[in-house]
């Protein structure tokens, strides 16, 4: 089977001022992919302590090792370096990282500065990984068996890179057969917390789902909240079997609290 | 400073099944007592995985490591194995924790078996911490400079032995000058996501403060949230100085979205 890891960094995950739900998407992610996540670690912004943990990891030759946070302009964002010192290589600064971000500038009229420019220094042989939402690129690097990819930390960031770049190059790369089927539905009338319960007993019956509710807003008609599903199987139609069917017992378990169903959200 | 790491255990949590709350309360706790909280650990259930993080880590000699899961009677709750694997101690029945476990069964009538048993079994040189709210025992172990602290992973439990045990032992055995202060109370009328955003801003501008919203159902008034304020300072009187500010800011910004403070919960 096929060896993860993760490392989420940020003083914010460490200290408590933040839940670590970056280690819960990424580790569910790569769990419904058939990977075997092995643990995650999560340290303070310190390159020498990150460097050390990442060479312990790296010297049991995991497939993959996926880092969250680090990567932004400011001077604690040292995540690359250490990727760079335990992979025993030097950072360098890469074009087409440096393209991306003055790009992102470019658009709002805004100069290049030395450390909008420290964000294109990848490990070298490093791949930049596009941030759609945000100005750090990522990056995807291969140190003998194990491919280390590197995301910023901010979930709405990671989520969009991992979904649209990282997971495909993935299935790409490790030749993965899963295939993942994914639905979205919105309810009205129930309170986040209510929906929680359901969510809970409906995961405890069912191995390769992910469910996540995001809340959007205290409308007259009462709470909103869209629901995500996310199922894997060995096929397509497996897999999108499994999705319906929680759906459909997501459904009775919302409507018999009085939910209303909507439209698909946008 | 003193240093210390977090080991939250558990295949549920790596696989991101459920979100590691307990590595946030416990990284909060720490950091507000004055730790230099490094890193937090998640393995999945092996123990000989386990064993080899924390022997890693204890070979920095941290002031402490804390333990989240993997106390109860199933085969694959082994951290105290773990534990006694990497300090090289052997594990033996504990008298004072047997005692324990077995008031817990005998209130309801029921029998000790093997797996009950189980949990009675410290690393040699433990302390037994008891467990008001669940039946496994937690452990208090001195291995070198360190302090090895042991705790079920359901958070009721987790969170009712640290303040009512751990918490007290540490701030002794350390010697800590730091205090805390602490706030509860209601708000009816604000749902949990749109509290969220005002904790969060509130938590920006407090270094030394952990709030946590407790959503109490869906009453026919509104959405009726507890929310628990926790504050450290050089004495009792800065604390509570700063726990009643970030009160005084909380109630002014729920009060405004249209919530209405009530007697603090009982």
């Amino acid at each position: 089977m096929l060896k993860a890891w993760l490392f989420t960094l940020g003083n914010e995950v460490v200290q408590g001022r933040v839940v670590n739900t970056n280690a819960t998407y990424l580790g569910r992610r790569l769990f419904l992919l058939g990977f075997d996540v092995q643990g995650n670690i999560s340290l303070i912004d310190e390159v020498n302590l990150v460097a050390k943990y990442l060479k312990i990891v790296l010297s049991d030759k995991p497939s993959i090792i996926v880092t969250s946070g680090g990567l932004g302009p400011t001077y604690d964002d040292r995540t690359l370096e250490a990727v760079a010192k335990a992979s025993e290589r030097s950072l360098r600064l890469d074009e087409e990282a440096l393209r991306m971000i003055e790009e992102k500038y470019a658009v709002r009229n805004m100069p290049m500065t030395e450390e909008r420019v420290k964000m294109a220094y990848l490990p070298e042989g490093a791949v930049p990984i596009p941030n759609p939402v945000g100005t750090a690129p990522g990056s995807w690097l291969k140190v003998g068996e194990t491919v280390i990819v590197s995301l910023p930390g901010v979930p709405r960031e990671l989520e969009a890179m991992w979904e649209g770049w990282v997971e495909p190059r993935i299935r790409e790369s490790f030749n993965l057969k899963v295939r993942l089927a994914e639905r979205i539905f919105r309810v009205v009338g129930v309170p986040e917390s209510s929906a929680a319960k359901i969510v809970k007993d409906v995961l405890k019956r069912y191995s390769n789902v992910y469910i996540k509710t995001h809340p959007k807003g205290h409308e007259v008609l009462g709470p909103v909240l869209d629901v995500y599903v996310l199922a894997s199987g060995g096929s397509s139609e497996e897999a999108g079997k499994v999705a319906d069917e929680v759906v459909a017992e997501l459904v009775k378990a919302l409507t018999s609290l009085g939910g209303r169903i909507t439209e698909k959200p946008e």
